[in-house]
């Protein structure tokens, strides 16, 4: 069943549950860092042909039921005047982070058909290549997640400077969002103009906040970005870590599926989201380095704590990791698939 | 009232909510920064007479309900034969990390009475200069916690080297934490013999488990170590933050008052924890960089969500930032006498 990950995120019958793995294209496969011996992270995603052979990368290796476009969130940053780069052992690298009004003024809102027409063309080739047998999923960062990285000037432990923004200049804090959700919107949009057959929101450290704080500075403008993207008929999916406490205003947000990280137990997590969406999740990607009795342990747990209701797309909590074993993340494809056709 | 810090402890009526901060002794304030320019912080726990000043200066400057004893949670770990310093902005460096079985076996079981003494001479030198106008809690850090800095040789990200212990030596694991538990224990039992009339532990890092591997691998443990604590007489807030999945499965497993951040709010966990337990917390530490009226706020907010129930402890989330204005932390003390007094 070629579309049993679309047919998840609309909640049908699947003969199987779905699987793919955040980050699945990366440093843990051999062909990857094979690639990397020629090009810088950036250099495979300015490059579509060479984005499109490291997203197949997996699909060939793991046979997973979804390719996601090799790219990173922040590719946005750099065109809208926010360059940055990847220091060696740090992440991200802001060269120039927004903290003052006139920074705020100063961001650019792309038109992605120009700016960011590498991964479009990267989308249209990777779909030509998968043939119609593996569904592709298009993505971008959220705002709060890429303000963050934007005022911080790179991965911060506790996001002072972002709140600091957020709680002393509320109007310069809200023009930034509507920079960036309306950049993201667009740029979604262009992805599945050029083929993505779902999106993932990825707003890995909105579960920082407060739920007052998310209610107040980022709801507003994420709600009406996410009503746009829902009508353009493809699965919309939300997802986020640490999120126990904010999962119900993250449904409420927008997303017609909501992904869920490894803190919080599946069965929880559908009690609480309700009938109305589907979830992904939710696996430690830890569990991977494990001894293989206990990976089958907690992945089956995983699935019983899904239930048998429609729904459930299985992946990580969060990106596999550099040192996780490829054979595991295969291992974990098949055991998925296999106890879910029980 | 002296002891209204005690007494919403234990869930009775108090005249104003109390109110302490965690870190409520540090870089944010002058004179501690002043006593620094002679001791590092290592230096200040091993002089009684030091660690006294400083554990007095935010009762001095702030009046608030309670002092906490000025130490580290990494204290126990030299004696117990894993000597660490704290690096300059890296935080805390254990020289040789603990990852086979014979480091394990390497760590010795100490008596607080002599490997700890100067800490247990700070307490009963603080009691005696606070003549009783304001109590004082202990602490220690917990098995989870103090694990992860062990295993991992500083602060991580992940814990991937503490899950890989977990998950694929189970039995290393179960006699780290036995040690551990056993170490914190007769710590915190010499801390209240020495005087401390409540004490807190520190289960900083643990909200990063699923609820699955606490109950597998943290709780069998901890479980009967709040059980002997709980036999002193003297309440045993257990704190950790990034708990929102995890709030019941640590209060069933012990203490007295549950420490709750910012993620979930205090009305949430008031009824998630039901009423056998009092709750403490949770203002966002960052929200004291804000302009006062949104710092009244948001005060406000968490004073409402605690209810009119006895059994409230109003803290932040988790500890004072270096750059927290000293003004505004006296200023939230002051608001919530005032507001919790009408």
């Amino acid at each position: 069943m070629w579309d049993r990950f679309l047919r998840a995120c609309r909640r049908e019958p699947v003969d199987r549950t779905p699987v793919w793995f955040m980050r699945q294209a990366g440093r843990y496969m051999a062909e990857y860092r094979k690639i990397r011996e020629r090009y810088t992270l950036l250099e495979i995603c300015a490059r579509p042909e060479v984005a499109c052979e490291v997203t197949l990368q997996p699909i060939v290796a793991h046979q997973v039921d979804a390719a996601i476009l090799f790219a990173d969130i922040l590719l946005p940053l750099e065109p809208m005047g926010a360059p940055f780069e990847f220091a060696a052992g740090e992440g991200p690298v802001v060269h120039s982070p927004v903290r003052t009004p006139a920074d705020v003024e100063r961001l650019r809102i792309i038109d992605p058909q120009e700016s960011l027409s590498h991964v479009l063309q990267a989308i249209t080739l990777i779909r030509r290549e998968l043939e119609g047998k593996t569904p592709l999923i298009g993505f971008a960062g959220a705002p709060f997640t890429l303000a963050s990285y934007l005022i911080e000037g790179g991965k911060s432990n506790n996001y002072a400077k972002t709140k600091a923004m957020m709680y002393a200049e509320p109007l310069v804090w809200a023009k930034l969002m509507e920079k960036l959700t309306e950049v993201i919107r667009r740029y979604l949009r262009a992805q599945v103009a050029a083929g993505a057959q779902a999106i993932q929101v990825f707003d890995s450290w909105v579960g920082d906040l407060s739920p007052t704080d998310y209610v107040e500075f980022i709801q507003p403008h994420l709600r009406p970005m996410f009503e746009d993207l829902q009508t353009l008929g493809v699965p919309v999916i939300h997802f986020g870590t640490g999120t126990g406490a904010l999962l119900e205003t993250q449904r409420d947000t927008g997303g017609t599926v909501i992904g869920v990280d490894w803190r919080t137990p599946l069965d929880v997590a559908r009690a609480r989201l309700g009938d109305g969406v589907a979830v992904q999740g939710n696996l430690d990607p830890l569990v991977l380095t494990a001894p293989r009795p206990f990976i089958e342990k907690r992945v089956r747990e995983v699935l019983d704590r899904a239930g048998s209701k429609p729904g459930h797309i299985f992946n990580l909590g969060h990106g596999i990791l550099p040192h996780i074993p490829p054979e595991n993340v295969r291992y974990v494809r098949e055991l998925v698939h296999e106890l879910s056709a029980e």
